[in-house]
């Protein structure tokens, strides 16, 4: 199953902040049960954009959230206190997001994950930068996964995200992240794969049209999960479309639900 | 270059038909002048709908055609005699469509094709019928491909037609085509391959939502080609879209002047 990270829940986005500032749960509540009714199957929780008022804002946001879902939630900030308080909190297992190969976060992070039951986002990210090659993605992957799976990881419980770079800034940034993801699914057989698919159309007009047949085309690659907005219908019209086409959908089912309800439209 | 062969001159078309019945050439001429202003490479004329008089219609579809464009022709019939005519009649190196390892129709197109200049659509099908496995569909292209070599034809004026069937049929049908078209394109390498894309949707509701997801998901496959009907703007933009997201389109130029021109919308 194709796993929707639904992205709104983030104190980057302003109605969010202004909800968080004013503890508004009705407004955070409201959000959670429509990304759960348009099919997400995850529901990141990022409080970082209020500096030194992440801990307080995500134990906020935990409760709130949780009273209004039973879905798991991603635990989303790069400060291991932080998630160590929030994975206390919650009632299903979670997804973490994220872990990276740069060392001082990757060190920092390891004491937090060891024992750990949780999922967990782990970025083709080290040291010397985002990625330029589709080897350097696969190997950085490599390197990840192996750390994870030292400490107790099973590859089913890792998402690799590729780290989807603009077409605006180099036109085989797109090829780049499909190779890569079809590298990273046979090569480390078992793990997931994830991302910001929005990224692939920064810079550029009419974005929404670009991000959609880039997932298409991602999914085809093996691409399984992504991180996304679930309140966008067309996107994902693409999910279930795409789903059904690599074969996923028993009868069509999902797809003819779908069309029912009026959110897949021709 | 995705060839996009325009699908629209054909006389099943119930106004098509009657503009040749009543030689409605202004008819014809606008809908192929739309066809070429939309983006189709090839203009594909189909006569055959008229049982006795496909020769007569095939060659005034043809005068009239050209009259309103210069854009290549795909010549569309299984009877030899009208393909040697509409081959004398056109003004640029055509495309024939189509052949098959069907043994009555591929002994009858032999003499016909033996030493002609002409691309060609390569249909993978033979008298046991339509392609049950990938490797059904491989086998036959690779049958095919070889016999229009032993007569000459080059791979790279080759269209192999994996036959794309509903997945309303069968749901492995898609990853079938898809795989297949990934396997022609690897392992014949330098040909082409095409197909009637709106095959796959039949028997489904919304099937240009289908359609279009497809035709993104087999262009990562390698298919750089396919019959369809260029007025479909959503269509056409998926074209645009997966050809800049391949890295085909330098400075995204040809996506940027869709968005422009105002038939790439999000």
């Amino acid at each position: 199953m194709f796993e929707v990270i639904g992205e709104r829940i983030n104190t980057t986005f302003k109605k969010v902040k202004a909800a968080v500032i004013d503890r508004d749960g009705a407004y955070i509540q409201d959000d959670v049960q429509k990304q759960e009714a348009s099919g997400a199957t995850y529901i990141d929780v990022n409080a970082g954009a209020r500096i030194g008022h992440e801990k307080e804002d995500m134990e906020w946001l935990l409760k709130v959230v949780q009273e209004a879902t039973t879905l798991p939630l991603c635990l989303d900030s790069p400060d291991p206190e932080v998630l160590e308080m929030a994975y206390s909190m919650v009632n299903t297992t979670p997804m973490v997001n994220s872990i990276s190969l740069e060392k001082d976060r990757f060190e920092a992070m390891m004491p937090f994950l060891k024992g750990k039951e949780c999922k967990i986002i782990a970025l083709c990210m080290d040291d010397s930068g985002m990625p330029k090659t589709v080897d350097d993605i696969v190997n950085r992957a490599k390197s990840i996964v192996g750390e994870l799976e030292a400490i107790g990881f099973k590859r089913q419980n890792i998402y690799v995200d590729p780290l989807i770079q603009p077409m605006s800034v180099d036109g085989n940034n797109g090829m780049m992240a499909m190779d890569a993801v079809k590298a990273i699914m046979t090569e480390l057989e078992g793990v997931h794969t994830t991302g910001g698919l929005s990224n692939i159309s920064y810079g550029l007009p009419q974005r929404k049209i670009i991000n959609r047949i880039f997932l298409a085309m991602m999914m085809k690659q093996g691409f399984d999960s992504a991180i996304m907005d679930p309140l966008d219908n067309e996107i994902m019209a693409v999910v279930k479309t795409a789903d059904m086409l690599k074969g996923n959908d028993n009868f069509c089912m999902n797809f003819l639900k779908g069309v029912r309800a009026g959110t897949i439209k021709a």
